[in-house]
């Protein structure tokens, strides 16, 4: 009786019982062999920047705008993991790691290294952020990459697994294979693809792919690749930060609400919705978004019931998972995966939602962000070559600046305003303390008899960063008697280059002398309006200051400047030289001519002619072997405010225009044409706010095109897309192609996509694609090319025909989070005028089969510029044993024509990181695509090699090791696997490096002590 | 020149460097004598249920209605304060800690004691919840505190110090004196008092006063009582959850935004300005508001940094603080306090923002609350006299149901519906088990030859907890041959009582015997229609089945009942009596008449007629000594929506009407006279949603009045807040005078305030008061008493006059967050229509002076009514045995008319918790307003009483202990204090019990093992 009594009482429920009920949950699953395995994959996506910036994530300011913390994230993390080992949680973005884990004490770095350790923390990606895959440089991409990847070998000794980039707007060739397989990660993972391709995949359980981005690398690069089902996040109904309002397990029985099989069920259900959809019986399911976790506690306490829960029902098994565990079940499933080439560009997630307007979105920032890039790479070699101070001025910070600036939400254009900003305020930080460096290196170098000494040195070289804008005091100076300008210029490319060089000047009369004193030809082309508008404008906008006396003239002459060195030149007032009597400058010739007055314009005196006809179109360009016809055109896309049928609006993110409309050159304004020995141009103002010079210079075959747009007018209250278009008369057959990150070309067909029958909604937007390095087409007898100087959206719309989409000012938001109209502006005392961006694209005609030799190597002279450096001079500078040229590699050696540094820096411990980089595509070129060899010894004169280690492409680990850990997937279909060209190994005593096309190996050098450096 | 490039690179600041920063803040700081002491005292306030239930708020669920998470706040807690020892966190209410405590394991438990006893956490206030009031009987307010303080009791051994009622809408004297002083607060904190008064008082720095509540126990039982500047959250700018947007103290020199010397200024500033209003050089900042820390280390990290930087600035000084450590610096300084008597009600945050809608919102609610209530009382009573068992059925869920239900947005009728049927549930359920327990205690006292003896008793009592929907079906059984209906009648009073007992039956000839066999004369009133359909709905919609047949009488009769016993009647049918043959019952009269077609009505045949017009309207009370002029009526208030110049809407908080309309009596509508030898009734239907019956009773001298009010029509869209009006021809002079929480009376005087010059802006919602045991008004003669059965708002708003607010129903939300219109309804299959209440109220004239002898007995009759239980048993159940009468005190004695049994209730270890009430306040009755004695002895006979110990209210310390710490405040202009009149030390050989009016006393008793008892 007492005992029916008693159990009468259990049964009726333990709502009235105060016992403690503490319960201990059964964590402890890990995978079943024959159920399905729901993989738990517990993350946060922090993004380096976006509504709020990067330091306003970290600490949690700023919530107005988001509520977002990645300080609570790291934070509350640790006591969790604590509190159940099997718990796990996984951590992407270095770029906030790196801050938070310099505020811990010890004792917290010590419990954080025992979660690395044991793998309840683990470091995927890796990379200070998660980079954007249409619009960064892909040595950007390694740079930022590496900079997270060695802090993560430094502090915890280990090597990141995995590729997380969960957000980006699509995906790269480039991300697959070199930041994913060449960066020794076994798989890859993402959210974002093309909604029809999507569905595709769902149906055919073809979401996870083996992913060979590389036609040149194959097999030897691929990758395990997942599309995730939706999203990166959990399924509808299981998001548990602190608030959420998904339904928690209520498991107290003595509450109300108790919904434990409720919320099996829940989970059961869905877990078998995605099961249908997915190979092998392991799924994984990403529990957590953007910046979640800011207590992590409240996401654990529910995943560990829902284990404990779903395993005790046990239709399916649920565990606490990473993606290296998900990738390595996968793999042990010995299955083998569709295969899938080239990329996922571009991404629409609706049928009239292409995510290609980012393409182009923020030219500025995009501009600044390759100046800055190519900047990095020169200033590398020069701390290399003065020796690394790491209590600064170095590279550190420029570095750091970069590598943020590649988030998917900063280059891309895709931030808020004030984010922009930020990213902005950070480069010219970087810069101003690598200009520093730059400058005392360059001082070092020229007052030292030998490259690797270096006292204190006494020159102060000054630089021009918004040369962009015409403004460089040092060249603008007009020189007092006794001085001279001297002027060193800088080519951190592998080869010797001859190139011109373009400074302001005051001056009318101006000589040019040569390191040996010798004349050098030089020109005097008049700054016409537009510019010396730029110029004040942006100088009283960015220095707060009056810009001063306009400078009149570029002077322009040409170099020529030795492998990864320089030459030095002088100039001086021709009137009263207080150097050698030179030369004196050229003035142009300039005609101003009426539109329709006129028998037709041409300009270019050597190798490359172009023609126009009265009216100021382009109609022709003309070699010593052909005459092509190509015409320039401007039109804007009006922005989309949306339909009745779908309200998307054209926006940061998004492209949907509603009409295009052209833009006709003004009849009534005057044209300009300059003819000089060097340099000839034609500047055109196309309407009151376009003006367009097309230049041509001796020597050259290609057509240089700069522009100057904006303000974009928005007084009719429509957003405009502003793209010009670069027509001949090839016939294309819908085909082009556009480079992955700036290294691959991939084959774009208009109207068509490779991996599944394309319903066309979007004929501009959805065929547009991201142009970093170039865009070329070809028919059967040439191939037209063009180069661009920043990332930009491009396509082909019409057989014959490019379009560049040059600058966009749109007035809503398209409703992807940004919460900002695009609409740029440039402020003086509170007035603020849309931005005007200035740039330059260049076009060349080849024979077919001939193109690339130009875009390579071209390609490689845009993205590392010639970098000037001024510094006055009495006139004995030359004889005050002045090093007035300088080659950083063994003098007599050019690094071959297809291969390029893309890396030199000094290490620590005197250690040096080296970067080769094939840069021929196989079959891309009859000559160049083939098997190359680099003397590593020639790269280092007056160094000894001790070691050279062959590392993975971001250096965390030796590339030997790397190879040995490989996962290999194994491709439906494909029984062996297909022989791919690589270099061989090094032989230590040759130490001569092969490389095969497209391939880049990454080197760890390790001096001996020579004795005659080891005296200075 | 090293250590030079050093410093320069250290003054350009640390955002370059990468160094760790791991900070320890100093957060030492304790009181300092001569600064300004900023009181950081980190809180949560964490409502009882409100938008969401209790267990919703505990668990984080349904958390789309609300983000809040008690568990989160408690888990996070322990950790944050583990972190740093100087730390302090309080947390007020238990019924969320209880439900936290029991879900941790040993190690959470054992750490939690440790920091309750260094004092990092603090548990104050220290009630199952923080209770209303307005609108809670002084009996709940007691019990629930109770509950609360003997759980902390038990599990830390420590009694709160400091009261916290942070967010009630006003403040009465009885929290102020019994639930203040008497359970040994030594100080009570709240936020909300009028706006006009906290203007005063800000202004005359009197927030801060020394509050004696009790006009008897003055200043024996007074308290220092702080209200707070604003509210009870941080200054505006130092918010700290996860995702507020306060700006934190960015002290990271190596990032962006460092703001320490702002935020600094910004603390100082915002303490200066406190200082400005507040006495002494200390500010208590409460730092948290609803539900907040859920992540208790974001507050925390940010205190932490302000009271290191504020400290290292100097100009205050911050410290980690409690209310406790406040409340002992202020007594510290020695001042002396300005003084408050009476009480902050009404409560008004603006000019047409009186809180005095919720006085009356959900009556039926506030109306159930009260019934369990008394319940609740004497079901103790009866769980003691058979013994409590811990595994039940006991009282335990009706006590935390009960506790829970005084939450501010509980009775008070300010929670979403679906909170205020949580409550219900709760009730209900505690209710069942109540129930039980009450059945087999009645059972067990029934079937035992003596009280203490019970076995396992085979009767089964039922009762009628419906009864007020007139459904009662064991005494709607047609009763068969052979058998009766037994009815026991308990009687939880201290006195022998006699009353009326009242139970619907189906048939018309009954007899009614008492428990000795005799006759006892009984009435049948007819069950009008009215009562019928309420029945008859409210069944369908509360229990989902039809009701059956209807009865058709009410039987009504007198009962005589011992002290906390019970009495036992026998009813049968009189044609074919099972029993002894009895008196046949007698039919009333009835008559129906139309209004103006008779020559005035009167009813009543004892002390008592009252007379009515042709019309149907009250015009006189007649008794042996006068004849008074008495009126009823009924109106509605619309309900505002809102005004151009003020958008506040009439809703569940805010009584703001927009014109008040009469509601006369229908002229075309029969009305019933009832006549009997018992009572007599006039029945009348006011309009088609009002029903009333006046009722007197032989021997009464009160009337009764009962009302049906609903569903009120709200088809034109307006809201109606109802209320009736009893007019007298008295001279009031603008004074009435209403109960706090059904104890004291205090004087209120229309249009005026005590404490301030009252800039009057709602004539009817800024006179409105909280009624609990009733509202009496007085002239020269006499006084006009009204009692009420539930908690409502009341007025007297013109002379003589008294306004009771009936029913509410409105159709806007007024603005302070419940978000959801006061449109109550009940629903039968889907189909809902506006809540019906029903209710009495009772008023009586007395003579000058001897008004409070009928308020104060028989209000208790009404908080305690006869509790009735019903079995059939067959014709000899008086032979088999059965204890037919009982009292649990000693047959002999009756408690002093003056003084009542609070609580009589069995503790662990077979103690007993006695509470005694003295009923009267000094004055207030020329003979009963004496120190008055109780023989404890008589109270337990048959027991041996070992030990009394007296103990504060809560029972939570011994009274000397409590009156050995208690702290003894000055007030200003206060020489000595005034002698108050209390009872003495009890003698433990004597074991009296000497009560002071309004004296409330505690005891635990032990007793001896007695040879007699210790046999059973």
């Amino acid at each position: 009786m007492e005992f029916r009594l008693l159990a009468f009482l259990l049964a009726l429920g333990g709502i009235l019982s105060c016992e403690s009920r503490f319960m201990v949950y059964n964590t402890s699953a890990g995978i079943h062999p024959t159920k399905l395995n729901v993989h738990l994959v517990a993350h946060t996506h922090d993004d380096v920047g976006w509504l709020k910036t990067v330091d306003q994530y970290y600490v949690g300011s700023n919530n107005s705008i988001q509520g977002a913390c990645v300080q609570n994230v790291l934070d509350s993390m640790v006591p969790a993991l604590l509190a159940d080992k099997n718990r796990k949680f996984i951590y992407v973005e270095q770029a906030f790691f790196q801050r938070w884990w310099r505020d811990q004490s010890e004792m917290i770095q010590s419990i954080v290294r025992k979660l690395v350790q044991s793998g309840q923390l683990e470091l995927i990606n890796g990379g200070m952020c998660m980079h954007d895959e249409a619009v960064p440089h892909y040595i950007d991409m390694i740079d930022q990459t590496t900079l997270g990847h060695w802090f993560i070998k430094k502090e915890f000794g280990v090597t990141p697994r995995i590729g997380w980039q969960i957000d980006p707007f699509g995906h790269s060739a480039v991300q697959a294979y070199l930041l994913g397989a060449e960066v020794g990660f076994d798989s890859f993972f993402f959210g974002r693809i093309d909604y029809q391709d999507r569905a595709k995949r769902k149906n055919e359980k073809s979401l996870e792919v083996v992913w060979r981005g590389s036609k040149s690398l194959g097999s030897s690069a691929q990758i395990f690749a997942g599309a995730f089902p939706e999203n990166y996040e959990p399924p509808s109904g299981f998001y548990f930060e602190v608030n959420d309002d998904s339904p928690i397990v209520q498991d107290d029985i003595s509450l109300f609400d108790y919904n434990v099989q409720e919320r099996v069920n829940d989970f059961v259900s869905a877990a078998l919705k995605q099961a249908n959809i997915t190979r092998t019986n392991h799924i994984m399911w990403t529990m957590g978004t953007d910046f979640k976790y800011q207590y992590a506690h409240t996401w654990f306490r529910q995943l560990d019931k829902l284990i404990h829960y779903v395993n005790l029902d046990g239709r399916v098994n649920a565990l606490y998972s990473t993606p290296s565990i998900y990738t390595d079940a996968k793999y042990a499933t010995k299955r083998a995966w569709p295969l899938k080439i080239g990329d996922y560009f571009p991404y629409a997630d609706g049928a009239n939602a292409y995510w290609t307007g980012y393409f182009t979105s923020r030219p500025a920032l995009k501009r600044y962000v390759r100046v800055m890039s190519g900047y990095y790479l020169a200033a590398r070699q020069l701390e290399f070559f003065k020796g690394r101070s790491s209590s600064g001025p170095n590279t550190d910070s420029l570095a750091d600046a970069l590598a943020i600036a590649q988030h998917h939400d900063a280059v891309s254009g895709t931030e808020k305003q004030h984010v922009a900003d930020d990213y902005a305020k950070r480069l010219a930080i970087g810069y101003a303390e690598a200009e520093a460096l730059v400058a005392s290196s360059l001082a070092c170098l020229v007052e030292s008899t030998s490259p690797m000494e270096c006292g204190n040195p006494t020159t102060k070289f000054q630089q021009c960063p918004l040369m962009n804008i015409s403004y460089c005091p040092p060249s603008e100076t007009i020189l007092s008697k006794g001085k001279g300008l001297v002027l060193v210029v800088y080519n951190p490319l592998g080869w010797e280059r001859e190139d011109i060089v373009q400074i302001p000047v005051m001056m009318e009369s101006i000589s040019v002398q040569d390191s040996e004193g010798g004349d050098v030809e030089s020109q005097l082309i008049p700054i016409t309006n537009p510019y010396l508008k730029l110029r004040s404008y942006h100088v009283k906008a960015y220095l707060g200051r009056n810009a001063g006396g306009a400078p009149k003239y570029w002077l322009v002459f040409s170099v020529s400047v030795p492998a990864l060195g320089f030459s030095t030149y002088s100039i001086s007032h021709a009137r009263a030289t207080a150097f050698t009597a030179g030369a004196r400058s050229t003035k142009s010739s300039v005609y101003k001519i009426l539109p329709g007055k006129n028998s037709g314009i041409s300009i270019g005196q050597g190798n490359l002619n172009v023609a126009f006809s009265a009216e100021g179109k382009m109609t022709h360009y003309i070699n010593g072997r052909r005459k092509e016809h190509v015409e320039l055109s401007y039109s804007f896309y009006s922005g989309s405010n949306g339909t009745e049928e779908d309200p998307q609006k054209s926006g940061a993110y998004i492209f949907r225009p509603n009409g295009t409309f052209p833009l006709s050159p003004a009849t009534e304004t005057r044209m300009t044409v300059v003819h000089g020995p060097i340099i000839d141009e034609f500047h055109q103002q196309i309407n009151s706010w376009i003006y367009q010079v097309s230049r041509v210079y001796k020597e050259k075959e290609h057509v240089e095109v700069e522009f100057i747009i904006g303000p974009i007018p928005i007084d009719d209250g429509i957003g405009k897309e502003v793209a010009t278009q670069i027509s001949t008369s090839m016939k294309t057959n819908k085909t082009f192609y556009t480079d992955s990150n700036g290294r691959d070309f991939i084959e774009r067909i208009r109207d068509y996509r490779t991996d599944w029958n394309l319903e066309v909604n979007q004929l501009a937007a959805g065929n547009y694609y991201p142009i970093n390095l170039g865009i070329f087409m070809k028919d059967n007898e040439k191939e037209f090319s063009i180069l661009v100087d920043r990332s930009v959206g491009g396509s082909s719309l019409s057989d014959g025909q490019i379009e560049l989409m040059l600058h966009r000012r749109l007035l809503l938001d398209d409703s992807r989070g940004v919460s900002e109209a695009l609409n740029e502006t440039v402020c003086v005392e509170n007035k603020c005028t849309g931005l005007t961006i200035q740039g330059k694209y260049y076009f060349r005609f080849d024979p077919l089969g001939e193109g690339a030799r130009w875009r390579r190597s071209y390609g490689q002279e845009i993205y590392s510029p010639l970098l000037l450096a001024f510094a006055e001079q009495d006139e004995n500078y030359r004889k005050n044993s002045w090093t007035t040229s300088f080659s950083g590699i063994d003098s007599s050696y050019d690094l071959p024509e297809n291969i390029a540094i893309l890396t030199l820096q000094e290490l620590d411990g005197g250690k040096a990181l080296l970067r080769l980089a094939h840069l021929y595509e196989m079959g891309e070129d009859e000559d160049l695509s083939v098997l190359t060899s680099v003397k590593l010894e020639k790269i280092f004169p007056g160094k000894k090699i001790g070691k050279a280690t062959e590392m993975s492409l971001s250096a965390n680990q030796e590339r030997a090791e790397m190879e040995r850990k490989r996962l290999v997937w194994q491709v439906e279909g494909e029984d062996e696997d297909t022989k791919v060209s690589r270099g061989g190994p090094v032989n230590p005593a040759k130490l001569v490096v092969e490389l095969a096309p497209m391939e880049i190996r990454t080197f760890v050098i390790e001096f001996d002590q020579l004795d005659s450096v080891s005296d200075a």
